[in-house]
């Protein structure tokens, strides 16, 4: 199949630090690639791909201080629509921007949606377009929005299965990893580990918007034995981080639309205490890959039961749902039910 | 002339409380109305206007609490292109989110810019359009942009000459009307008003951003007897509180692409001393609506000599340049141009 894929534009694909989406377009873009099928990837220039390469901007926006990218992302899909004739899916992993002007490319254009829904902001497309072919990454994530909408599936992300090496033995401390915020409770992480007496070790960046809540209410709690913290920490060790923990805690407030690092624990066979809440029932099987609570006295209950949780069934459970074989297969199948809709054959994987 | 106007949406036309874009939107329209043109507005829902009303939303954006405007613009443009067919001319007020939609359509689309136009985020836009037609509202305003665009005109922005009614009399303070912010340098205008030995009256908001420095720059600056911190006041006491003025002070520290408070002042008949910064040259004749400086010594210099400047004068100034009459007939005559120059015949205005 030829495929173009459009990255966002503020971080290169893959990124240099974050950028969660720009990771997951990249881990596609490959295995697509690698299936066979002929791939151009739209984005920042600089970005590292087997697939032909169109860049729309010399460098991720973000590292230039572009803030507002909407001037650079029309741009580039006006470029994209100028070449429509050469692909026959587009498939665009930004969002809002392209609607008006991909209204009458609605049979070759496929958006996934990578952030939450629950902004009003953004639903005057949706109402005005709702023939656009979408794409959720949790069912969870669709529930915000207006009904009526074309949705096509449901596609989990995957990671590359070396990304996060299994661990068979895993370690003594509980895990907190991603960003300080009110929203990723790092408070009930806390609580939870000094009630169930086990170690805590916090690595996690802390954004401007987010110091004011991290001074007032999370380092207060952090003069305790049994709680370390470590601070931001970079893609290397993060692997590490996760792989030698007791399990991660992911003790959400919000509608969380997937959570990489669910499944980037689990790849390294680390199981995951999560709060329900947003995917986590999607992406945890309760008892397999985690377990999944309601309240700090069953979060901390969970605790004292993990270690019965087998690390190697952890590891097989990621391995049957959440690689990067997985979300292409995934994506190629939603490929070609969309095609197939309009009437036109379905078209061979290259592969095949 | 069948003319729409395309306003932004975060406020109504006119706005209820701050707008300036919102406000020039509504005076031209209700002008190009009086002068017998056909006119739709497309606009909030709840904007009160002699033209036809289309409303893009159901009020304005910013009192709704959504601040990214994008997907409620592209709709509203997107029907607006619909439409194109019932127009002549599309005058838009809203950058960059058209050009990749209406490029087809440059013969009958102008796009006035009421920004600051040095930000790089919005070039590539210009950039990938260069056939855009563009007004600028100052032709300072257009010195940071790429070469090779389609400037059609600049259009100095105009206001009904009753609004801010002539007071032959003035008063005796000077007076500082806008926003406590570093470039509008609030803090020049304490120590001009200091050094000169005149009273200060500051009208001003503070916006949330602007808290820190107004607490730690100026505030320490306001316990004098000669400065009097007003706060922020509305519309039907602001050309009062002009008209009662001995003169403006506007002492910026930007490139400001026009500046209404300025013409706001002279309409009531009080010069402005001002920096040599932006639009000033253009929009105060030295001498005549003010005085232009660039330097602290120089402003307080202007102070003793603001008194020996013709109230009347000022006004009439005002009135040769910066009404809504002009306005109109300049943004009228600016059609007619661009329509010409693709060989059509030139539109006679429907009132001739």
């Amino acid at each position: 199949m030829r495929i173009s894929q459009i990255a966002p534009l503020a971080e290169t694909v893959p990124p240099k630090l974050y950028g969660g989406t720009e990771r997951v377009v990249s881990w596609l873009t490959e295995e697509l690639v690698a299936q066979g099928h002929d791939v151009t990837l739209f984005a920042a220039g600089g970005s590292k791909t087997a697939a032909k390469l169109d860049t729309g901007c010399d460098q991720g926006l973000r590292l230039q201080g572009i803030h507002d990218q909407t001037a650079t992302n029309l741009v580039m899909l006006d470029k994209v629509k100028l070449l429509a004739d050469q692909f026959d899916i587009i498939h665009c992993h930004i969002d809002v921007l392209q609607y008006p002007l991909f209204q009458d490319l609605s049979h070759k254009l496929i958006t996934t949606l990578h952030g939450r829904l629950d902004k009003t902001d953004i639903w005057p497309v949706y109402r005005a377009y709702p023939h656009m072919p979408l794409i959720s990454i949790s069912n969870r994530q669709r529930e915000p929005m207006p009904p009526g909408l074309n949705w096509l599936a449901t596609v989990y992300h995957g990671l590359p299965t070396g990304l996060c090496p299994y661990n068979p033995t895993g370690g003594d401390y509980l895990a907190f990893l991603g960003r300080i915020s009110p929203e990723k409770r790092p408070d009930r992480a806390i609580e939870i580990a000094k009630r169930a007496g086990v170690k805590l070790k916090i690595a996690a960046k802390i954004d401007t918007a987010d110091r004011a809540y991290f001074k007032e209410m999370i380092e207060p709690m952090l003069n305790h034995p049994l709680i370390e913290f470590i601070g931001e920490i970079d893609d290397s060790r993060k692997c590490a981080f996760l792989g030698n923990a007791l399990a991660l805690l992911f003790p959400i407030d919000w509608c969380e639309p997937f959570g990489l690092v669910m499944i980037e624990a689990m790849s390294a066979g680390t199981p995951v205490i999560a709060w329900r809440n947003g995917s986590v029932t999607e992406v945890i099987s309760d008892g397999v890959g985690g377990i999944i609570v309601d309240s700090m006295d069953m979060a901390v209950e969970a605790v004292a039961r993990i270690k019965a949780l087998d690390r190697a069934s952890v590891r097989s459970y990621f391995e049957s749902r959440f690689t990067e074989k997985h979300m292409a297969n995934n994506y190629a199948a939603a490929y070609e039910k969309h095609l197939s809709r309009q009437g036109a054959p379905p078209m061979l994987a290259a592969a095949e």
